[in-house]
Protein backbone atom coordinates (compact mmCIF):
# COMPACT_ATOMS: atom_id res chain seq x y z
CA UNK A 1 0.00 0.00 0.00
CA UNK A 2 1.94 3.04 -1.56
CA UNK A 3 2.48 5.55 1.40
CA UNK A 4 2.72 9.56 -0.05
CA UNK A 5 3.85 12.85 1.07
CA UNK A 6 3.24 15.94 -0.33
CA UNK A 7 4.80 19.66 0.16
CA UNK A 8 1.39 22.35 0.12
CA UNK A 9 1.35 25.94 0.54
CA UNK A 10 -1.58 27.61 1.08
CA UNK A 11 -2.86 31.12 1.60
CA UNK A 12 -4.14 30.76 5.18
CA UNK A 13 -6.59 34.19 5.21
CA UNK A 14 -9.86 32.58 4.14
CA UNK A 15 -9.40 28.92 5.87
CA UNK A 16 -10.27 27.92 9.30
CA UNK A 17 -6.99 26.22 10.15
CA UNK A 18 -5.58 23.03 9.07
CA UNK A 19 -8.02 20.58 10.82
CA UNK A 20 -11.26 19.32 9.52
CA UNK A 21 -14.77 20.81 11.16
CA UNK A 22 -18.08 20.07 11.15
CA UNK A 23 -18.75 23.26 9.48
CA UNK A 24 -16.45 25.72 7.51
CA UNK A 25 -13.63 25.33 5.00
CA UNK A 26 -10.42 24.07 6.39
CA UNK A 27 -7.09 23.08 4.20
CA UNK A 28 -7.68 19.10 5.36
CA UNK A 29 -11.32 19.11 4.08
CA UNK A 30 -10.31 21.09 1.11
CA UNK A 31 -7.08 18.69 0.38
CA UNK A 32 -9.30 15.53 1.13
CA UNK A 33 -11.97 16.53 -1.10
CA UNK A 34 -9.47 17.38 -4.11
CA UNK A 35 -8.50 13.40 -3.55
CA UNK A 36 -12.02 12.37 -3.39
CA UNK A 37 -12.38 13.61 -6.84
CA UNK A 38 -9.30 12.93 -8.03
CA UNK A 39 -8.91 9.09 -6.79
CA UNK A 40 -12.64 8.17 -6.10
CA UNK A 41 -11.65 6.78 -2.57
CA UNK A 42 -12.26 8.32 0.76
CA UNK A 43 -8.63 9.17 2.48
CA UNK A 44 -7.73 10.42 5.61
CA UNK A 45 -4.62 12.96 5.52
CA UNK A 46 -2.39 13.55 8.36
CA UNK A 47 -0.56 16.94 8.30
CA UNK A 48 3.04 17.42 10.45
CA UNK A 49 1.72 20.65 11.56
CA UNK A 50 -2.14 21.69 12.91
CA UNK A 51 -1.92 25.37 11.93
CA UNK A 52 -4.45 27.67 13.35
CA UNK A 53 -7.36 29.52 11.31
CA UNK A 54 -5.03 32.56 9.55
CA UNK A 55 -1.60 30.86 9.86
CA UNK A 56 -0.31 30.59 6.46
CA UNK A 57 2.16 27.34 5.05
CA UNK A 58 4.78 27.72 2.63
CA UNK A 59 5.78 24.36 3.11
CA UNK A 60 3.94 22.02 5.18
CA UNK A 61 3.97 18.40 4.70
CA UNK A 62 1.07 15.81 5.04
CA UNK A 63 0.86 11.72 3.63
CA UNK A 64 -1.25 9.29 3.14
CA UNK A 65 -1.71 5.81 2.39
CA UNK A 66 -3.39 4.37 -0.80
CA UNK A 67 -4.72 0.92 -2.17
CA UNK A 68 -4.47 2.64 -5.64
CA UNK A 69 -1.34 2.55 -8.14
CA UNK A 70 -0.42 6.37 -8.40
CA UNK A 71 2.16 7.99 -10.31
CA UNK A 72 3.02 11.03 -8.11
CA UNK A 73 3.57 13.79 -10.04
CA UNK A 74 0.28 12.77 -12.42
CA UNK A 75 -1.56 12.83 -8.87
CA UNK A 76 0.07 16.42 -8.03
CA UNK A 77 -0.55 17.69 -11.28
CA UNK A 78 -4.23 16.09 -11.17
CA UNK A 79 -4.69 17.60 -7.88
CA UNK A 80 -3.70 21.20 -8.83
CA UNK A 81 -5.91 21.37 -11.30
CA UNK A 82 -9.04 20.38 -8.82
CA UNK A 83 -7.51 22.51 -5.64
CA UNK A 84 -8.31 26.05 -5.25
CA UNK A 85 -5.64 28.89 -5.94
CA UNK A 86 -4.85 29.42 -2.46
CA UNK A 87 -3.88 25.80 -1.96
CA UNK A 88 -1.13 24.22 -3.75
CA UNK A 89 1.17 21.33 -3.88
CA UNK A 90 4.07 22.07 -4.31
CA UNK A 91 6.04 18.21 -4.47
CA UNK A 92 4.94 14.76 -3.62
CA UNK A 93 6.90 11.89 -3.07
CA UNK A 94 6.62 7.78 -2.46
CA UNK A 95 8.25 7.64 1.32
CA UNK A 96 8.69 4.07 3.20
CA UNK A 97 5.76 2.69 4.99
CA UNK A 98 6.78 3.89 8.48
CA UNK A 99 6.87 7.51 7.43
CA UNK A 100 4.33 9.85 9.46
CA UNK A 101 4.43 13.48 8.47
CA UNK A 102 4.19 14.41 12.09
CA UNK A 103 5.58 11.40 14.06
CA UNK A 104 8.70 11.28 11.22
CA UNK A 105 9.03 15.06 11.70
CA UNK A 106 12.65 15.84 12.96
CA UNK A 107 11.85 19.62 13.27
CA UNK A 108 9.84 22.26 12.36
CA UNK A 109 10.86 26.19 11.23
CA UNK A 110 8.45 28.89 11.17
CA UNK A 111 8.32 32.60 10.13
CA UNK A 112 6.31 35.55 12.16
CA UNK A 113 6.30 38.50 10.26
CA UNK A 114 6.11 42.31 11.56
CA UNK A 115 5.90 45.40 9.34
CA UNK A 116 6.36 48.59 10.62
CA UNK A 117 3.95 50.66 8.17
CA UNK A 118 0.32 50.60 7.38
CA UNK A 119 0.59 48.17 4.22
CA UNK A 120 -2.21 46.89 1.25
CA UNK A 121 0.33 44.79 -0.08
CA UNK A 122 1.32 42.74 3.34
CA UNK A 123 -2.08 43.17 5.08
CA UNK A 124 -2.72 39.19 5.00
CA UNK A 125 1.26 38.10 5.78
CA UNK A 126 2.65 40.70 8.18
CA UNK A 127 1.67 41.98 11.92
CA UNK A 128 1.29 45.80 11.48
CA UNK A 129 2.72 46.79 15.19
CA UNK A 130 2.09 50.54 15.15
CA UNK A 131 4.24 51.37 17.70
CA UNK A 132 8.20 52.10 17.98
CA UNK A 133 10.00 48.81 18.46
CA UNK A 134 14.08 48.06 19.76
CA UNK A 135 14.70 45.35 17.59
CA UNK A 136 17.72 44.97 19.98
CA UNK A 137 15.33 43.95 22.51
CA UNK A 138 13.81 41.80 20.90
CA UNK A 139 16.93 39.97 19.95
CA UNK A 140 18.28 40.10 23.41
CA UNK A 141 15.19 38.87 25.02
CA UNK A 142 14.82 35.76 23.04
CA UNK A 143 17.95 34.79 23.66
CA UNK A 144 16.73 33.17 26.72
CA UNK A 145 14.65 30.93 25.02
CA UNK A 146 17.25 29.34 23.10
CA UNK A 147 17.66 25.53 24.10
CA UNK A 148 15.85 22.77 26.37
CA UNK A 149 13.17 24.78 28.12
CA UNK A 150 9.46 23.95 28.93
CA UNK A 151 7.48 26.29 27.43
CA UNK A 152 4.04 25.92 29.70
CA UNK A 153 4.43 29.81 29.88
CA UNK A 154 3.89 30.03 26.30
CA UNK A 155 1.16 27.49 25.34
CA UNK A 156 -2.70 27.55 25.35
CA UNK A 157 -3.08 25.59 28.88
CA UNK A 158 -5.92 23.40 27.50
CA UNK A 159 -3.96 22.27 24.71
CA UNK A 160 -1.32 20.55 26.29
CA UNK A 161 -1.30 16.42 25.75
CA UNK A 162 2.05 15.46 25.34
CA UNK A 163 4.30 17.55 27.52
CA UNK A 164 5.91 20.92 27.73
CA UNK A 165 9.36 20.62 26.96
CA UNK A 166 10.87 22.02 23.54
CA UNK A 167 14.32 22.19 22.14
CA UNK A 168 14.53 25.77 19.92
CA UNK A 169 17.21 25.39 18.55
CA UNK A 170 17.74 28.64 15.83
CA UNK A 171 15.74 31.93 17.37
CA UNK A 172 17.18 35.12 14.70
CA UNK A 173 15.20 37.92 14.22
CA UNK A 174 15.90 39.87 11.42
CA UNK A 175 15.48 43.21 10.13
CA UNK A 176 14.19 44.21 6.15
CA UNK A 177 13.25 47.07 5.25
CA UNK A 178 9.90 48.46 6.98
CA UNK A 179 9.32 44.38 8.11
CA UNK A 180 10.96 42.58 11.23
CA UNK A 181 11.18 38.89 10.09
CA UNK A 182 11.10 36.18 13.18
CA UNK A 183 13.13 32.69 12.21
CA UNK A 184 12.40 29.57 14.38
CA UNK A 185 13.22 26.25 14.53
CA UNK A 186 12.93 23.95 17.09
CA UNK A 187 12.31 19.84 17.43
CA UNK A 188 8.40 21.08 18.53
CA UNK A 189 6.14 23.76 19.28
CA UNK A 190 3.56 23.51 21.46
CA UNK A 191 0.14 25.29 19.94
CA UNK A 192 -0.42 29.24 19.78
CA UNK A 193 4.00 29.15 20.67
CA UNK A 194 5.72 31.10 18.35
CA UNK A 195 2.46 33.39 18.60
CA UNK A 196 2.81 33.98 22.25
CA UNK A 197 6.96 34.18 21.76
CA UNK A 198 6.22 37.02 19.55
CA UNK A 199 3.83 38.65 21.23
CA UNK A 200 5.74 38.43 24.58
CA UNK A 201 8.95 39.59 22.64
CA UNK A 202 7.15 42.66 21.46
CA UNK A 203 6.09 43.30 24.62
CA UNK A 204 9.27 43.94 25.56
CA UNK A 205 10.06 45.48 22.32
CA UNK A 206 8.21 48.26 22.62
CA UNK A 207 9.60 49.28 26.13
CA UNK A 208 6.64 47.96 28.84
CA UNK A 209 9.29 44.70 29.78
CA UNK A 210 12.65 44.77 30.26
CA UNK A 211 14.64 42.61 28.13
CA UNK A 212 15.33 40.20 31.21
CA UNK A 213 11.60 39.67 31.65
CA UNK A 214 11.92 36.91 29.37
CA UNK A 215 13.61 34.73 31.74
CA UNK A 216 11.44 34.51 34.34
CA UNK A 217 8.17 34.27 31.79
CA UNK A 218 9.95 31.15 30.85
CA UNK A 219 10.75 29.74 34.34
CA UNK A 220 7.31 30.90 35.53
CA UNK A 221 5.71 28.27 33.68
CA UNK A 222 2.45 30.22 34.08
CA UNK A 223 0.60 31.05 30.77
CA UNK A 224 -1.11 34.12 31.95
CA UNK A 225 2.40 36.10 32.73
CA UNK A 226 3.69 35.66 29.16
CA UNK A 227 2.00 38.31 26.69
CA UNK A 228 -0.70 38.78 23.74
CA UNK A 229 -0.68 36.11 20.99
CA UNK A 230 0.29 37.99 18.14
CA UNK A 231 -2.23 37.56 15.36
CA UNK A 232 -2.05 34.43 13.46
CA UNK A 233 -1.54 36.27 9.72
CA UNK A 234 1.69 37.12 10.90
CA UNK A 235 2.87 33.62 11.19
CA UNK A 236 3.85 31.14 8.42
CA UNK A 237 5.02 27.37 8.43
CA UNK A 238 7.80 27.67 6.48
CA UNK A 239 9.35 23.90 6.25
CA UNK A 240 9.43 20.48 8.08
CA UNK A 241 12.23 18.84 8.62
CA UNK A 242 13.05 15.09 8.12
CA UNK A 243 16.27 12.55 8.43
CA UNK A 244 16.02 13.07 4.16
CA UNK A 245 15.79 15.76 1.83
CA UNK A 246 12.23 16.24 0.94
CA UNK A 247 12.92 18.13 -2.28
CA UNK A 248 14.70 16.76 -5.30
CA UNK B 1 -4.13 77.19 -1.54
CA UNK B 2 -2.06 74.22 0.13
CA UNK B 3 -0.37 71.75 -2.41
CA UNK B 4 -0.42 68.17 -0.91
CA UNK B 5 1.43 65.11 -1.74
CA UNK B 6 0.83 61.46 -0.50
CA UNK B 7 2.65 58.24 -1.04
CA UNK B 8 0.12 55.51 -1.09
CA UNK B 9 -0.05 51.74 -1.27
CA UNK B 10 -2.45 49.74 -2.77
CA UNK B 11 -3.00 45.79 -3.28
CA UNK B 12 -4.07 45.98 -7.08
CA UNK B 13 -6.00 42.50 -7.24
CA UNK B 14 -9.88 43.91 -6.76
CA UNK B 15 -8.96 47.53 -8.70
CA UNK B 16 -9.60 48.17 -12.00
CA UNK B 17 -6.41 50.03 -12.29
CA UNK B 18 -5.83 53.77 -10.84
CA UNK B 19 -7.95 55.68 -13.29
CA UNK B 20 -11.57 56.77 -12.51
CA UNK B 21 -14.15 55.12 -14.82
CA UNK B 22 -17.43 55.49 -15.60
CA UNK B 23 -18.47 52.43 -13.26
CA UNK B 24 -16.07 49.89 -11.37
CA UNK B 25 -13.79 49.80 -8.81
CA UNK B 26 -10.70 52.36 -9.32
CA UNK B 27 -8.48 53.80 -7.10
CA UNK B 28 -8.75 57.27 -8.08
CA UNK B 29 -12.46 56.86 -7.27
CA UNK B 30 -11.64 54.71 -3.67
CA UNK B 31 -9.42 57.94 -2.91
CA UNK B 32 -11.06 60.72 -4.29
CA UNK B 33 -14.45 59.18 -2.32
CA UNK B 34 -12.37 59.15 0.79
CA UNK B 35 -11.38 62.68 0.49
CA UNK B 36 -14.80 63.76 0.04
CA UNK B 37 -15.73 61.88 3.46
CA UNK B 38 -12.80 63.47 5.22
CA UNK B 39 -12.62 66.83 3.88
CA UNK B 40 -16.44 67.31 2.45
CA UNK B 41 -15.09 68.63 -0.75
CA UNK B 42 -15.00 67.45 -4.03
CA UNK B 43 -11.15 66.97 -5.16
CA UNK B 44 -9.25 65.66 -8.19
CA UNK B 45 -6.40 63.25 -7.58
CA UNK B 46 -3.51 63.37 -9.95
CA UNK B 47 -1.20 60.16 -9.60
CA UNK B 48 2.34 60.14 -11.11
CA UNK B 49 1.74 56.74 -12.77
CA UNK B 50 -1.61 55.58 -14.44
CA UNK B 51 -1.39 51.91 -13.74
CA UNK B 52 -3.38 49.19 -15.33
CA UNK B 53 -6.10 46.89 -13.89
CA UNK B 54 -4.38 44.31 -11.34
CA UNK B 55 -1.12 46.12 -11.12
CA UNK B 56 -0.25 46.87 -7.50
CA UNK B 57 1.76 50.05 -5.97
CA UNK B 58 3.62 50.37 -2.85
CA UNK B 59 5.23 53.70 -3.80
CA UNK B 60 2.51 55.59 -5.80
CA UNK B 61 2.46 59.24 -5.48
CA UNK B 62 -0.42 61.56 -6.01
CA UNK B 63 -1.47 65.21 -5.61
CA UNK B 64 -4.44 67.60 -4.88
CA UNK B 65 -4.53 71.39 -3.97
CA UNK B 66 -7.30 72.26 -1.28
CA UNK B 67 -8.58 75.43 0.22
CA UNK B 68 -8.63 73.77 3.93
CA UNK B 69 -6.49 74.32 6.21
CA UNK B 70 -5.08 70.79 6.94
CA UNK B 71 -3.04 69.49 9.20
CA UNK B 72 -1.24 66.77 7.25
CA UNK B 73 -0.64 64.01 9.72
CA UNK B 74 -4.10 64.11 10.76
CA UNK B 75 -5.54 63.78 7.23
CA UNK B 76 -3.17 61.26 6.30
CA UNK B 77 -4.22 59.35 9.94
CA UNK B 78 -8.04 59.78 8.59
CA UNK B 79 -8.16 58.78 5.32
CA UNK B 80 -6.58 55.26 6.50
CA UNK B 81 -9.63 55.39 8.57
CA UNK B 82 -12.07 55.30 5.87
CA UNK B 83 -9.81 53.51 3.19
CA UNK B 84 -10.38 50.26 2.58
CA UNK B 85 -7.68 48.00 3.33
CA UNK B 86 -6.23 47.15 0.21
CA UNK B 87 -4.86 51.10 0.04
CA UNK B 88 -2.91 52.47 2.40
CA UNK B 89 -1.42 56.21 2.79
CA UNK B 90 2.34 55.44 3.94
CA UNK B 91 3.37 59.32 3.69
CA UNK B 92 1.97 63.08 3.41
CA UNK B 93 3.99 66.00 2.86
CA UNK B 94 2.87 69.78 1.76
CA UNK B 95 4.65 70.59 -1.39
CA UNK B 96 5.89 73.81 -3.17
CA UNK B 97 2.56 75.25 -5.62
CA UNK B 98 4.16 74.12 -8.80
CA UNK B 99 4.46 70.02 -8.02
CA UNK B 100 3.33 68.20 -9.66
CA UNK B 101 2.81 64.14 -9.04
CA UNK B 102 3.60 63.44 -12.54
CA UNK B 103 5.07 66.49 -14.31
CA UNK B 104 7.58 66.87 -11.62
CA UNK B 105 8.89 63.02 -11.42
CA UNK B 106 12.38 62.25 -12.49
CA UNK B 107 12.08 58.72 -12.93
CA UNK B 108 10.23 55.73 -11.77
CA UNK B 109 11.22 52.35 -10.50
CA UNK B 110 8.98 49.53 -11.47
CA UNK B 111 9.82 45.58 -9.76
CA UNK B 112 8.18 42.86 -12.29
CA UNK B 113 8.37 39.24 -10.19
CA UNK B 114 7.87 35.97 -11.98
CA UNK B 115 7.83 32.14 -9.41
CA UNK B 116 9.06 29.44 -10.52
CA UNK B 117 6.51 26.98 -8.95
CA UNK B 118 2.94 27.49 -8.04
CA UNK B 119 1.98 29.31 -5.38
CA UNK B 120 -0.60 30.29 -2.83
CA UNK B 121 0.91 33.15 -0.87
CA UNK B 122 2.36 34.61 -4.09
CA UNK B 123 -0.25 34.53 -6.46
CA UNK B 124 -1.74 38.04 -7.05
CA UNK B 125 1.94 39.20 -6.74
CA UNK B 126 4.09 37.22 -9.36
CA UNK B 127 3.57 35.47 -12.50
CA UNK B 128 3.96 31.79 -12.44
CA UNK B 129 5.96 30.88 -15.21
CA UNK B 130 6.04 27.04 -16.12
CA UNK B 131 8.79 26.71 -18.06
CA UNK B 132 12.42 26.49 -17.41
CA UNK B 133 14.02 30.06 -17.84
CA UNK B 134 18.06 30.60 -18.32
CA UNK B 135 18.51 33.62 -16.27
CA UNK B 136 21.84 34.78 -17.95
CA UNK B 137 19.45 34.98 -20.91
CA UNK B 138 17.13 37.04 -19.51
CA UNK B 139 20.18 39.22 -18.17
CA UNK B 140 22.06 39.37 -21.73
CA UNK B 141 19.10 40.44 -23.54
CA UNK B 142 17.68 43.10 -21.13
CA UNK B 143 21.14 44.94 -21.26
CA UNK B 144 20.36 46.14 -25.09
CA UNK B 145 17.58 48.24 -23.29
CA UNK B 146 19.78 50.27 -21.03
CA UNK B 147 19.76 53.58 -22.11
CA UNK B 148 18.26 56.11 -24.06
CA UNK B 149 15.93 54.87 -27.30
CA UNK B 150 12.89 54.50 -28.63
CA UNK B 151 10.44 52.03 -27.14
CA UNK B 152 7.59 52.26 -29.62
CA UNK B 153 8.12 48.10 -30.09
CA UNK B 154 7.18 47.89 -25.84
CA UNK B 155 4.49 50.21 -26.13
CA UNK B 156 0.97 49.73 -27.23
CA UNK B 157 0.43 51.65 -30.27
CA UNK B 158 -2.89 53.38 -29.78
CA UNK B 159 -1.33 55.08 -26.04
CA UNK B 160 1.16 56.71 -27.32
CA UNK B 161 0.62 60.29 -26.99
CA UNK B 162 4.10 62.03 -26.21
CA UNK B 163 6.88 60.46 -27.68
CA UNK B 164 8.47 57.58 -27.67
CA UNK B 165 11.66 58.00 -26.10
CA UNK B 166 12.59 56.62 -22.54
CA UNK B 167 15.71 56.88 -20.66
CA UNK B 168 16.05 53.04 -18.73
CA UNK B 169 19.11 53.97 -16.14
CA UNK B 170 19.18 50.35 -14.43
CA UNK B 171 17.55 47.34 -15.19
CA UNK B 172 18.83 44.08 -13.02
CA UNK B 173 16.96 40.33 -12.87
CA UNK B 174 17.60 38.85 -9.63
CA UNK B 175 17.09 35.37 -8.53
CA UNK B 176 15.46 35.12 -5.26
CA UNK B 177 15.17 31.68 -4.39
CA UNK B 178 11.89 30.43 -6.60
CA UNK B 179 11.54 34.04 -7.51
CA UNK B 180 13.11 35.83 -10.52
CA UNK B 181 13.01 39.42 -9.92
CA UNK B 182 13.21 42.27 -12.50
CA UNK B 183 14.08 45.91 -11.20
CA UNK B 184 13.46 48.91 -13.74
CA UNK B 185 14.55 52.28 -13.83
CA UNK B 186 13.94 55.11 -16.11
CA UNK B 187 12.90 58.59 -16.57
CA UNK B 188 9.53 57.63 -18.12
CA UNK B 189 7.87 54.74 -18.97
CA UNK B 190 5.42 53.57 -22.21
CA UNK B 191 1.95 51.94 -21.83
CA UNK B 192 2.49 48.21 -20.86
CA UNK B 193 6.36 48.86 -21.49
CA UNK B 194 7.51 47.04 -18.13
CA UNK B 195 4.94 44.00 -19.25
CA UNK B 196 5.43 44.01 -22.95
CA UNK B 197 9.83 43.82 -22.00
CA UNK B 198 9.28 40.93 -19.54
CA UNK B 199 7.00 39.07 -22.04
CA UNK B 200 9.71 39.64 -24.60
CA UNK B 201 12.49 38.80 -22.50
CA UNK B 202 10.55 35.49 -21.16
CA UNK B 203 10.51 34.28 -24.52
CA UNK B 204 14.22 34.91 -25.07
CA UNK B 205 14.73 32.78 -21.22
CA UNK B 206 12.89 29.75 -22.30
CA UNK B 207 15.12 29.84 -25.44
CA UNK B 208 12.31 30.49 -28.12
CA UNK B 209 14.24 33.25 -29.72
CA UNK B 210 18.36 34.44 -29.49
CA UNK B 211 19.31 36.95 -26.79
CA UNK B 212 20.19 39.32 -29.54
CA UNK B 213 16.55 38.93 -30.40
CA UNK B 214 15.86 41.96 -28.30
CA UNK B 215 18.45 44.56 -30.17
CA UNK B 216 16.59 43.73 -33.66
CA UNK B 217 13.14 44.42 -31.43
CA UNK B 218 14.04 47.35 -30.43
CA UNK B 219 15.41 48.81 -33.33
CA UNK B 220 12.43 47.44 -35.63
CA UNK B 221 10.11 49.89 -33.79
CA UNK B 222 7.00 47.46 -34.22
CA UNK B 223 4.58 46.61 -31.35
CA UNK B 224 4.03 43.19 -33.41
CA UNK B 225 7.71 42.05 -33.05
CA UNK B 226 7.86 41.91 -29.71
CA UNK B 227 6.51 39.32 -27.28
CA UNK B 228 2.95 39.30 -25.65
CA UNK B 229 2.38 41.72 -22.13
CA UNK B 230 3.34 39.87 -19.27
CA UNK B 231 0.21 39.51 -16.66
CA UNK B 232 -0.66 42.79 -14.62
CA UNK B 233 -0.72 41.06 -11.06
CA UNK B 234 3.56 40.42 -11.30
CA UNK B 235 4.29 44.43 -11.67
CA UNK B 236 4.53 47.19 -9.26
CA UNK B 237 5.10 50.60 -9.37
CA UNK B 238 7.52 50.62 -6.60
CA UNK B 239 8.41 54.77 -6.50
CA UNK B 240 8.67 57.85 -7.62
CA UNK B 241 11.78 59.93 -7.73
CA UNK B 242 11.77 63.89 -7.17
CA UNK B 243 14.08 66.12 -6.84
CA UNK B 244 13.84 65.97 -3.19
CA UNK B 245 13.20 62.56 -0.53
CA UNK B 246 9.45 62.02 -0.34
CA UNK B 247 9.74 60.76 2.91
CA UNK B 248 9.99 61.73 6.04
Amino acid sequence: MPNLAFKIEYDGTNFLGWQIQSQGRTVQSVLEEAIRTILRTETRVTAAGRTDAGVHASGQVVHFKTTLDVNINKLKKSLNGVLPPDLRILDGMEVSQDFHARFSALGRRYIYRIIRRPSAIHRHFAWHVTYPLDLEALRNSCKALIGQHDFTSFCQASSITDGTNCEIRKLDWLEMGDELRLQIEANRFLHHMVRTIVGTAVDIGRGHRSPEAMTDILSAKDRKIAGINAPPHGLCLESILYSFEFDK
